[in-house]
């Protein structure tokens, strides 16, 4: 997983900056990392106090990021939430809690969901649409979804959550990109059979935090507590998260500014002959005919995109954080033939 | 694990100051912290970048951690190594890795190790020698141990690690207290059957951090990292855990300190009248006759030491952070009858 991999073979993740030099050399002008669905206009992190680094942060510091995130996410209970050092760390131990399983990945989507289930053993198969019949025992889901930006409707995921409680099965919605239209999320209303995962690296723009929480049933979200046990989460991750999550002002205008910069975006993408196919306020997805000799392309000129393995018309676009980064892709992409 | 726990027990790990809290109130002049044995002369945290926080650490981040570390434990190959959010981390999922085990643990000692094998469903026997005829496929043990700071000459680990590795079985020694002496380590000699862990938290006085290692032969590290998934390390735990780890004359003036300021806070508890029976440069063990009275009453005074419910007569001190605070215990301990 984290040893160095074949520079030449597409990444399987946005934001490899060190697989992106090794294959097209490190860029004069530094890259402009569009790889990502990350907010570059991030949450401002002020200096920290030393017992951020220094205390072991105990229970009760936990209870009360647990509370700050109820509060973020309107849930009613601490103890509905798990808090982990990112939702990976949660995907990571997930398929350890049950025993095997049939598990349905509702895809393309992101990868780590199938890898994960599948490295633990279970039977992963990728579905391309929600089916309230399917006999999965685990179904998989983003909402919206990485990296089509596909919403499912809330009211008929809390239906396949219920249909899955009645037979012991589970459904996990992974609202990582949710936070810029909650609209969407059902987090505020787990239940039985019903998984939800938030992320703060994505939204707040704090990806190197590492900070993301399960949201589940009491027993369930106890048992992911124990499986990550005591002191995941580090002082900095709890003092910066719980400031963020706070910060109603700062969420309520970083919502209305993603669309804005998400538009602007496509706006140079469609000038430049490329066709929007989805996305969210955080990112883009166009179909290119020749998708990966675009990618290939953009990293000579320093611009990362990310291009998917499986989809070769597919190229995802994050946020340019700034208009001479903005201008800087409009100049790559009209030298583009 | 991290719900709220009866005040009124004995805790289960040094640093619970939440706890502590609702068991005897909010101290007036602040908690002198004496439960742990963090280094209370922390490594200083400079401001951080923001991409710190901001970027996803890619492969490349974490091997160049690993190179940082194996620079720093003295090990030719950063492949023999894992890097996780703290070794916590590590025990939560080092008993998934291995098929229905038994498992000794050499103690008393830090009970988080019995009861992560225990939690995933091995057959956890304590046991007080090591023993190198033992049958068990699992020995564990802390070097030195906590709480009473036993050592084990490392020619009898390498031996024993040989013994378990020439059956499939497994030693694992927590080396979390071990950079105050370095000289009885023996991450630089990992070799199959033998599993080391590594903290920054105690030594560096960064618990906070979230950081620590595993080193092993190059399969299991490797099994290691994949269970432990991409971006396990926080951006500022690998920046600042860089830096302290390859800081030289930080590391070498604090190995020159720490056993000063044990043996003045050794001197302090002795001439109470309570006699040190254990210890490493970061924490005293003492035996008192009346070890949960004295607990209760330092309590009371707003100084947390560390009982352990298992010991009724053992009581663990960590550093005080300076004169004043050293001042403070003598006062405690003078009225304490």
């Amino acid at each position: 997983m984290r040893s160095p991999a074949d520079p030449f073979a597409l990444p399987n993740h946005g934001g490899e900056l060190s697989l992106a030099a090794a294959r097209f050399g490190q860029p004069a002008d530094g890259w402009l990392d569009l790889s990502t669905g990350i907010n570059p206009f991030a949450y401002p992190v002020p200096v920290l106090p030393p017992v951020v680094w220094q205390r072991l942060p105990d229970s009760g510091d936990d209870l009360s990021l647990r509370e700050v995130a109820a509060d973020a996410y309107g849930i009613n209970d601490p103890d509905l939430i798990a808090a982990a050092p990112g939702t990976q760390a949660i995907l990571q131990l997930l398929p350890r809690l049950r025993p095997f399983s049939h598990v349905a990945v509702v895809g393309p989507t992101y990868g780590e969901h199938a890898r994960c289930w599948g490295n633990a053993g279970h039977q992963v198969t990728p579905i391309e649409t929600l089916d309230r019949s399917t006999s999965a025992d685990v179904v998989v889901l983003c909402q919206p979804n990485n990296p089509d930006g596909r919403r499912f409707e809330p009211g008929r995921l809390l239906e396949i959550a219920e249909i899955q409680a009645a037979k012991g099965g589970l459904l996990v919605v992974d609202e990582a990109f949710v936070d810029a239209t909650p609209e969407i999320s059902i987090s505020h209303l787990v239940r039985p059979g019903l998984l939800v995962l938030r992320s703060v690296g994505k939204f707040f723009g704090l990806a190197g935090l590492r900070l993301g929480f399960a949201v589940a049933e009491p027993q369930l979200a106890r048992l992911i507590r124990q499986a990550l046990g005591p002191w995941a989460v580090s002082g900095a991750a709890m003092a910066v998260g719980a400031m963020a999550l706070a910060d109603q002002e700062w969420i309520i205008s970083t919502r209305r500014r993603l669309p804005q910069e998400v538009a602007a975006l496509n706006a140079v993408l469609g000038r430049a002959g490329l066709t929007v196919v989805g996305g969210t306020p955080l990112f883009t997805l166009v179909n290119a005919s020749r998708a990966w000799a675009l990618y290939e392309y953009l990293g000579q000129s320093g611009i990362l995109a990310r291009p998917f393995a499986t989809s070769p018309r597919w190229l995802r676009f994050g946020l340019p954080p700034d208009d001479a980064a903005r201008q800087r892709l409009v100049t790559a992409l009209e030298n583009w033939t």
